[in-house]
């Protein structure tokens, strides 16, 4: 079932697959969304900062990172429902992923006024209280990863912790973001462009799929595997962003598009083209879908986020 | 020998006992920075990163913190030597306070542009840079909690994750660091002053202190007690600040001074004048010892730092 060509021509009414797809992704952020709200809703937080916090995590997003987790998870431990820390490490991604984009959003970075539709924290409240804020998600992710909520096994949660660690962290996407940032002051070759990628965006996705395998109990290969699978399609994820930012209108993604092109700044697409892009994504979305394959029919739901990161349209 | 007065009246020449300590501290300043510089080596972190990262920890400070994380696993471990990993978790902690330090100095923060007698982080690279530095050495951290060189046993080395991410994160010092700034637009009262104190400054003191105890393996009322130790002397580091501030000059503390009495930030010594300040902390210094007391001769290093912390001058 995943070489019927849905990639290159997503219809207007989704598939079977699709559909169960887009459910899961709403089951999951939903749940997600709701872990977080309860540890923001801490009484020892302060009022502004837990309001901020809420702000840059709560109402929005396709929360693909806790999917990769969950999906991951589910996979690893033979198709069976994850298990329910599997929801608490999700939601430590996802708060260390919200805090990338506060700070990121900040004047002093990228200087963006929306985000998901919606004023970013640093519009909503101030500078102060969005660095703030960035640094208590990220914090926090930690927090919730060293709770037994997340693994009864100590070895399995410090295992957890280093793998955020090191993707998040300055080999990772902040060190990522730091050669980001430096690219818009030159024409970075295509290396340097594939090194951002791999480090600011890819990091982070590969770390969801390493998380769901040690959550799900998987053995070193399956686990290798997976990690592959999240490099993969972290690449398409990035491809995908970069067509977007070509192709979209300002209404579809919800935050302000063109805005690589407005600032010169050098993508796969701008330096290969659209065609190219696409051609390559469809060679990613087979690559994943091999990597799938020991799997068999279990790994169908993450076969169909193959295909949807790779056509997705906001 | 703790009950000689030595707090109300530091002598021009030190005393063997302070002598000693100052060697410790040297000592431990010179290890610490040592294990930090390497881990800020590692070629996989973008050049400019890790020169801003270098810049905000290395090259001064007291390493108060390492000081307790140290000597706090040396009593808990009977007064041998602490392992090697609490150097390591030692580092961690610092890597820590320097990316407040870094974020608090900020133009949209507290707008430093001193730290340490050289240019704070955003001074000497930019906003964006100093953003990211602070975000990746407080990542760094946790990656470092995670390295088995810090702990054999998955178990302790989690159980650091955890003291260290309440106490930097929302409910500790971010939160305090949040209430601090809204602090300077309001008058708090007294319950508001030492709430802020004790989440902006004494909840990582009281953790480094109890993150010893984990290193040294002490057994759970050693811990309690070690940790109200760092309550203890978290209160009289903060005490002695804001002394500091009222009272020294700017070429003797490296930084701007004064400050925040030109800000009409209250403060314990502004509520109460310095002189009840005073009497306090050498209540507290009192109260450490006390709380030492069970340890015996093995903790005169510690007794040293908290008449040390009451009588600083810089």
């Amino acid at each position: 079932m995943a070489q019927n060509g849905k990639t290159a021509q997503p219809g207007p009414s989704p598939t079977a697959d699709r559909a169960a797809l887009l459910d899961r992704l709403a089951e999951i952020a939903d749940t997600v969304e709701r872990r977080l709200a309860e540890r923001l809703s801490a009484a020892d937080i302060p009022d502004r900062l837990a309001a901020a916090m809420r702000h840059g995590t709560l109402g929005g997003g396709k929360r693909f990172r806790p999917f990769l987790v969950i999906e991951c998870a589910r996979l690893s431990g033979g198709g069976a429902v994850p298990p329910d820390g599997a929801v608490e490490a999700a939601a430590a991604i996802e708060a260390l992923h919200c805090y990338s984009l506060i700070h990121d959003d900040l004047p002093a970075m990228d200087d963006d006024d929306l985000r998901r539709g919606q004023p970013t924290v640093h519009r909503a409240f101030d500078d102060a209280t969005a660095i703030l804020a960035g640094d208590a998600l990220l914090t926090l992710a930690f927090e919730i990863l060293s709770d037994p909520a997340t693994h009864p096994d100590p070895a399995a949660r410090i295992c957890l912790v280093g793998i955020l660690a090191r993707a998040g962290g300055p080999a990772g996407m902040v060190g990522g973001q730091m050669l980001d940032l430096a690219a818009e002051h030159a024409a970075p070759n295509e290396e340097t462009v594939r090194r951002i990628q791999s480090m600011k965006t890819g990091a982070l996705i590969t770390a969801a799929c390493a998380m769901g395998a040690v959550l799900g109990g998987a053995a070193d290969a399956d686990r290798a595997r997976l990690s592959r699978f999240g490099d993969v399609i972290g690449l398409a994820f990035q491809l995908a962003d970069d067509l977007l930012d070509v192709d979209a209108a300002a209404e579809d993604v919800g935050k302000r598009t063109g805005k690589d092109a407005d600032r010169g700044k050098a993508t796969l697409v701008a330096l290969h083209g659209a065609a190219w892009a696409r051609s390559c994504l469809a060679d990613l979305v087979a690559e994943a879908e091999g990597l799938l394959a020991p799997f068999g029919p279990a790994a169908e739901m993450l076969r169909e986020a193959a295909r949807f990161v790779a056509d997705r349209r906001s």
